[in-house]
C-alpha cells in the first residue's frame, strides 16, 4: 500500500506524481483539502485543525478528522501517525517544502528522519532516509547527501567520490554532487543518511 | 565587530538591515556580488566561484578571492571561514533560505549550528542557536524551538509552556509557540537548541 499526504506548501504537479506512483490512499493535510479538490482527485482522509481551510463545507462530504489547534503534533505529523496505523508499505509527503515559515520545512525535513518510510517529493526535489546498505542513483540533477547521525559512507561513479568517509552531522561536503556514470553508487557502512536529489535548472 | 555575510536567496531589505544592524563588514557570496552592488552598498570582500555571477567585472574593482569551482566547502561555508579570521562579535548570515535547491537551505541551517555566532536572517525569520542559559524573546510572531543535540528546555510566558522538557532531536513539539508576556524565557537546562522566529502575516 503507498499512501500520498498532500501539504502545504503545495506541488503544482500533482496530478502527474500520481499518475506516477499510483498511491492507493491520500490523505490532505489542512489547507490541501481544498487544492486537491478543486484538482479533482478523490480524498481518502482529511486531517487537520482547517484554521487556514477557507471553504469549510466541503469537510462535510469527506471522512475528516479535525484536530484541536492546541495539539502537541503539526497537522502533518498527525496525518503521517494516521498513515503508519494502516501500515503502509511507502508514504509519501507531497510538498511541504518552501513557505513563508522555515519552520515547517524543517519540521517537514525532520519528519523524514524521524519515520523511516516517508520520501518526501516537491516540484524540484526527491528526499529521503537511508540506513545501512547500498543504493543505487541514476539522476540527472544535483544529488546531495547529509547525516542524519554521524555516519561512515562511500560514493562510487558520482563527480565527486568518497571511500569510507567520516561524515559528521553538520558536514556539508556532500553538497551538490552528481551521478557520472549510472548508477552511481551510495554505499552506507554506518549511521543514517538524509539524501536530496533536486533537478537542474533546464 | 559585525560581520554581515550576504548570500543568494537574498534579502529584499538589505537596506533596512544594514541601518538595523550595523555591520562593520560586509561579505558578498557569488552571485550576492552584483546584488549587493546593485545596492549601492559597499562590498569589503568578494568569496566563490562565481559560476552564476553574470557582470564578472565588477571583481576587478572588489577585494576578492576566488574559489576552484570543486572544492570542499560551499561559498557561503568558505566566507563563514573568513568571517571567521577577523575573530568577530558577530556574524549575520543574510538571506540563505527559500531557494529552489532546499539542499543550500539544509546547509545553511547546518551552519547554524555548527557556527555558534551566526544568526540566520530572512525576510520572514531570525534563526539562531542557543546553548546552555536563559534567554528572553519579546517577538510578536512564531516562536519555534528544535533540539540541535538532545537538550532538556524550559519555557515560561510562552502561549504553550515546557518544564524541564526533554526535547529531542527530531521532535518539532517546540514549533508555532508565541510569546504570551513579554519578555518571555527560554531556559536551556542542558543541550543545544535551534530558535526560528517567523514574522506573522499581516
Amino acid at each position: 500500500m503507498k499512501i500520498f499526504i498532500v501539504t502545504y506548501p503545495f506541488v503544482k504537479n500533482l496530478k502527474e506524481l500520481i499518475n506516477e506512483y499510483k498511491p492507493n490512499y491520500l490523505i490532505a493535510v489542512d489547507s490541501a483539502v481544498s487544492f486537491v479538490y478543486g484538482e479533482n482527485i478523490p480524498i481518502d482522509l482529511a486531517v487537520g485543525d482547517f484554521d487556514t481551510l477557507k471553504d469549510k463545507g466541503i469537510l462535510k462530504t469527506l471522512n475528516t478528522i479535525e484536530l484541536n489547534v492546541m495539539k502537541d503534533e503539526t497537522d502533518t505529523e498527525y496525518a503521517i501517525l494516521e498513515a503508519l496505523k494502516l501500515k503502509p508499505d511507502e508514504i509519501y509527503l507531497i510538498g511541504g517544502i518552501g513557505g513563508a515559515r522555515i519552520e515547517h520545512t524543517y519540521a517537514n525535513l525532520n519528519y523524514v528522519k524521524r519515520y523511516k518510510k516517508i520520501k518526501l517529493i516537491t516540484d524540484e526535489s526527491v528526499i529521503s532516509s537511508y540506513g545501512i546498505g547500498t543504493y543505487e542513483f541514476n539522476s540527472n540533477g544535483y544529488f546531495s547527501v547529509f547525516a542524519n547521525t554521524d555516519s561512515v559512507i562511500s560514493l562510487k561513479d558520482f563527480l565527486y567520490e568518497l571511500d569510507c568517509y567520516k561524515l559528521d552531522q553538520l558536514s556539508t561536503i556532500g553538497i551538490s554532487n552528481e551521478v557520472k556514470e549510472k548508477p552511481a553508487k551510495l554505499i552506507v557502512h554506518a549511521g543514517e543518511v538524509l539524501v536530496i536529489e533536486t533537478k537542474k535548472d533546464k
